[in-house]
């Protein structure tokens, strides 16, 4: 399918997956992935770390001014109607064929929502290697059907805990870093004593580029699928010694844009992804974010965001947890 | 549209509208209703009141096995593959036209999803009287184009802070409620007592009846839109004197179906989610919380459940939160 | 809303209203408009004018290489497998719950249609005006639940007849026809008498442009909304008194952008389809039609063009029908 | 995957494939089969042949009140209003942002239809034997991007032609026939000249079997996926031999269930589908139909029914066309 791919980048792939894949780590049978390193102490911890108990979205709104262009088959999402406030006052809703009693109205709607169109994570059977996915499971168990395995609902309590943000440009001083910016390790601990916090095993790292901040200001081009700043391949070590347990970013695809490895597609998702089990958070919105830790002078926090249970999906966007 | 009605449920609204709706309380351009009362303060405590640092789902998966029949035109969503393993692995996968390099393949997937076809928030523009919603904007804004005001979006960073678990079975003594059981305020304090747990200003209210464990062991039924038990509409008192800012159950609706007002349809929605801008979670997945509470002896917890934030959308899944 | 208005655009609707209106020609309850025209001797005539046999289709494709942007909330059409070729090549598809039997493979799909994507008939339920539609009913018969009156299914076994095809363009030894172009009653008659053909009571008119053979060229830009050639808000007399039953075009809205009419918004489509009951398919593909009789020397013809059944839709991309 | 399989069913399957297999009869590029029989002069004569001018629809209507139960994730379709006459009426309808002139309003829609859900043909995409489809192609050209080859839009110009309608229940002097009823050649014959109708190389066969007439007195039921009057596997070489082009019941699959052949599902569709390449036309509806061929004393007519054209579509209903 390949030949004559550059053998450079097939050694980078093989070494990285060689030294990196947590394969069979927490078992045969494992879905979970990295996040397993979140313990109930590291949860515990977190939340008692809280201070000023102010709350910061970090997803996108879900609508037509997404980012989406209809590149990979990806559309922004398509909210309809199924009941309106407008038929209620015209006095011709009905309820189950009669007419609402004193006075009640209804609305209700319905989405077609792409799973992978704004802010969600990658489930661990959104990338295949070599005909495998995460964990040594054929690719085939993927079918119109869904996912057998790593659907977005085995994460519906999990993706809690303690994340920090690396907020790279602030770090370093600029705006937003430029396409094509590969944040490497040093960049990576650059931005944690920016924020003079601590990276530990299980930490959710969000990584701040500014690419969002910019496509708010000049539009989306091609915010979803085009160049971009983000992690380079080679910091998937550092990101395995610290026990990084799941990644986001504020572009669509968490790694630098033109990839690194000549010929390469995305190589950094197949180590991470298919190898180490790492969801990977795309398209989230840290801006707010960025300005409240920068109010707050806080860089840590506790975090929620378990993905949609769609059951069987590859993507998931966000959903609801309690924390006891 | 419903002469004949008796005047006792005509009184029985007007007079909880009059006691208690919240209109212009938090300000005449307010959308967020009742979770207004969520403070920072509210939400820092609850962080540090979690002990085991354990994480429990409370939320349906999404799929063809829910428990949608397509009443009220809701149905139990529909998840497509856009690409999928087993292409990858028959080596016929594309991207943007051209043979993926080094072995990489991927899935994609969308979701055609009915906003209250399983767990979810009611929108403070689900429910509409008398031509008016929440806060008194005009039932006409709701339109074939979505929700011009309260879309889930204006919620996705709320719906987080304290909640507690009120078991009322558990309470009680019994496995379930059974249909057609009003929980009325007197069970309310002795889910409270039975958890050792205080109820405080700006709770989000978890309420387990049971029925959810009843639909699972003898099929969905009319689960979604049939009788259940739930709230009393006579309750409304005590939600306003004890500030709660959401209510989430384990049942389609919140409150008791047959309804307890003469010819009324849901009348307990009126002035809880029209007038005091109460959010109203509906298909909530209580059983592990259950177990889990009863297991650590705490009935009081952090929780998060924004809801997915589609703009414009009257009825919103949850979703994504990162608490500093 | 509309304070301001040039008083010759308000006399302009008014005249041809009241001139031209068939509200109650064909009864009270009539949901077919012009096309009751169509009678079983023009049917029988249409088909045994048939000479060659030649099957021409004249529709567009649906899929997402299709004219849509997004405009008024219309996209192009999403397709989704939901059984694939490679899942039985790769073995794990299954039918019902078990292995198919001897070497048994299937595949399915699913669309996401706007039903004014592509080629399509406006429905008698989809233009309003001052809150009423065709036959005087009310604009609030057309709900979030769809059409009361005048859905696309009224039509499934009509639309079929004698139709003539008006190449404009070849008529007026053009290649196609600019943006602004409005075809006047002398030009309808120029293309009639270019065919050699009669217009008679009931026809079906094809009105050729050369739009969709520029938009091929050139790329589809604005052709689903934008400028266009069209018919001349002033053919409605001509239409009217030759008793057209429905009229399609190659381009997006049949009439000619930017409209004649000051301040004026498809100023044709109020008398035409509101009161004249008109049928007007927009999008059409007339280009391998325009070779065909330009080939047969013939531009009469049989037509068959059923809208697809969608209860209670407002507009219907054409269906099947059986003819005795 | 299906070892044990009866000898019998096995070789019922392999002799009729090497008996009546049409790949590479019209050469290997060939994606259109059997409607390849369906010649200029067939259309014509077939069009001369109309006596009474009456049209009749045999497609069934799209909605929630349609067949499907969501077995083999099929459901009926879902029609979403994306602008409504109440908006009109309410006056909060907007045209691009800005209110609508002179009283104009509009209503769209959008249909999430699934392709095999009602009335339909099944495209030669649509069944696979042993990993290949019609005319030899791998079913691995059938992906989540859809039907590289013999999707539905190859069809857009034909399934047009010379039909006859084989009455059976009447021709047998029965109401309808029963669940599992296998209508054997002799059957055919009978019902051929009951309509007095000669059956000749081309026709397209309507085949009644008064199943629809039952599913509307008595519930739709398992009508979509279970027991069925049909044709019987051994009618293929009565299909070769009297070279029909396309076969549509008023059934789900044509062929009777259960089916005949030990352990086997669909068989017919193997070698009728895959390998003559004939297209099965599925859940039509032929109510309308017999009561006018028995008025007319008529059983052969002209017939126009292209499927709609959604591009790599593996199920289409019928669509447009002109005859000249």
């Amino acid at each position: 399918m390949s030949c004559g791919t550059p053998r450079a980048t097939l050694e980078a792939l093989e070494e990285y997956i060689a030294r990196h894949s947590n394969w069979g780590r927490w078992g045969d049978d494992d879905e979970l992935g990295a996040v397993n390193l979140i313990t109930p102490t590291i949860v515990r911890d977190a939340a008692h770390g809280v201070r000023a108990g102010r709350v910061v979205g970090v997803g996108l709104p879900f609508d037509q001014n997404g980012p989406q262009t209809g590149a990979y088959g990806r559309m922004n999402c398509l909210r309809y109607s199924t009941a309106t406030g407008t038929d209620h006052a015209a006095g011709v809703q009905t309820l189950m064929g009669v007419d609402p009693p004193h006075g009640f109205g209804y609305a209700d709607d319905v989405v077609v929502l792409g799973l992978q169109s704004a802010s969600h994570w990658d489930a661990l059977s959104h990338i295949f290697h070599d005909g495998k996915m995460y964990n040594g499971r054929p690719a085939t168990t993927v079918t119109a059907s869904g996912a057998e395995f790593c659907g977005s609902e085995v994460w519906r309590e999990s993706l809690v805990g303690r994340a920090v943000l690396l907020d790279v440009p602030a770090a370093l001083g600029v705006d937003t870093l430029p396409d094509g910016h590969a944040i490497d390790a040093d960049q990576l601990d650059a931005a944690a004593e920016f924020g003079k916090v601590e990276i530990r095993e299980g930490d959710i790292l969000l990584l701040r580029t500014g690419k969002l901040k910019r496509a708010r200001a000049e539009g989306w081009g091609t915010y979803a699928g085009g160049d971009a700043p983000g992690l380079s391949y080679y910091t998937i070590p550092w990101l395995a010694s610290h026990g990084i347990s799941a990644v986001a970013s504020d572009t669509w695809g968490v790694e630098v844009r033109p990839n690194e490895l000549a010929g390469a597609f995305q190589p950094f998702h197949i180590p991470a992804l298919v190898y180490m089990g790492l969801m990977l958070g795309e398209m989230f919105d840290f801006e707010g974010l960025s300005v409240a830790c920068a109010e707050e002078g806080r860089y840590e926090m506790f975090f929620s965001a378990p993905p949609l249970a769609v059951t069987g999906s590859v993507g998931g966007p966000p959903g609801p947890v309690a924390v006891l």
